[in-house]
């Protein structure tokens, strides 16, 4: 799905959800865990429950890789069952050596139809480029992440000044300091275009969002932490949405486990609803 | 294996030697191409012939995921294989929020008997912390890497100072500036110990080992880039090594892949051989 499908199905469905299959075979309703293939019938209901709520859903890797080849197998099964009309993410946050990423891309857009992967910036330019070579294919690359750890790094000031030049007073240098994120957004956002290249910002941050729309005015963003992280809708979307939407906005744990009993997909369907029917009044 | 059997298993050998499963179907010899395990039948010809001269095998997750489920499958048996002589280094470069790194480190250490695995820092610490609770395994955690793309971010100047305080010049202020990488090493060396804990630095970054060693003086740090990329055995022990060793150096391709023919096992294990030699030379 390329961008043009993704703004036109977010025009007709009235929604920017994302949503989420974290789908952690504890947390499953009983009568589900003894099933052979409990992870997959779950997110089947959930898919069923949701579809006309949301445009896109986003397997996180980690989930069905920490159950072996049965949860790969999993994983597999769920990308095939989700429908052609959704925009499809891998969020596995790979990222290695030029003939490694070339791997990792190849298994998300070649192996496995994703349209999309989340990857992480930290080893610069050869280790995102692979990904980057996919047409009406998207790399989703980390900018400033929803966990409490974002500030450990992604908030650092960063300085593209020579160390020799240290002495030279920072005001007679104009303005060279910026967080290490922007710093990120800024350089990453000349290696693709719009049209291939997303970003992570999570909704913890919406106060930064303003700004990062400076940076990156066209990028659609992946917004994950609305829900049980925390992050606001409202703003989240005050402060993100671009002409043509620009977002994805992703919740999980909130609607995939919105009930732990039976009623587990009404419930998902319902809290969907809800995200879609504020999403539509954002967009008017 | 804990740190004790490693620094044990290094001096009884007299190699820090790992050797990199990055298993690329498409490379392999041609009369293997075409068996229906092709990948574990090569690794297990690699393993038998290198494991006298090495004392670590490093699995690359990417050229396994690249094949799917029959990849996974071949990870697996790989994985098994490997004698429980011999440390056993998921190369994964995994991160994520806490709840998705828990799933990456069950993966990793209760899934799969890996005895350690590769972390991305981007996210900062509760990204990393999952991983440090196992007891007797390690996180590896990207410091300075051997691409090109290390100096993209790694290599920025970063600063602690608040924004406000800019006005002051750095003279005024003392060194607050560093390497972000550096940054990186200092601040998650307060997360872990030297048991649990090692560091990436790339072998094409020899020059900066000493002052690497002066931050992680005790840790371990996994050596890819020599071979194939180009870094130097010499000049990583030369700045490298500490008393216990603290070094495991990887080559992949350059030992893997030392022959296309039928002889690739024989030439595997004469590449794997000379690395031996000049690590028992350094380690004198």
């Amino acid at each position: 799905m390329n961008r043009q499908a993704l703004v036109q199905a977010i025009a007709d469905k009235q929604s920017y959800l994302c949503v989420g299959l974290d789908t952690d075979i504890t947390k499953l309703p009983k009568h589900l865990q003894q099933h052979p293939n409990a992870v997959f019938e779950f997110n089947k209901a959930i898919i069923n429950a949701t579809k006309d709520y949301c445009v896109s859903y986003k397997i996180n890797t980690a989930f069905y890789e920490a159950m072996g080849l049965k949860g790969w197998a999993a994983m597999e099964d769920t990308l095939h069952y989700i429908p052609n009309t959704h925009f499809k993410i891998a969020d596995a946050k790979r990222g290695d050596i030029g003939n490694t990423s070339s791997q990792y891309a190849k298994t998300f857009f070649e192996i496995l139809p994703f349209d999309a992967v989340t990857v992480a910036p930290y080893m610069g330019e050869d280790s995102v480029r692979p990904f980057l070579e996919y047409e009406d294919k998207f790399t989703i690359v980390l900018g400033l992440t929803s966990n409490k750890g974002a500030n450990d790094f992604q908030k650092l000031m960063v300085s593209n000044t020579a160390k020799d030049t240290n002495l030279i007073p920072n005001f007679l240098q104009g303005n060279t300091e910026e967080y290490l994120y922007k710093k990120v957004l800024n350089t990453i956002a000349q290696w693709g275009t719009k049209n291939n290249l997303m970003f992570v910002v999570g909704a913890t941050q919406a106060s930064d969002l303003a700004s990062i729309r400076d940076i990156v005015p066209d990028n659609f963003l992946l917004i994950p932490g609305v829900g049980t992280q925390g992050g606001s809708l409202q703003n989240v979307s005050k402060f993100g949405l671009n002409k043509d939407c620009g977002l994805l906005v992703n919740a999980s744990r909130a609607i995939i486990y919105a009930s732990s009993k039976n009623d587990f997909a009404t419930e998902a369907a319902e809290i969907a609803k809800q995200y879609q029917v504020e999403m539509g009044n954002y967009l008017k």
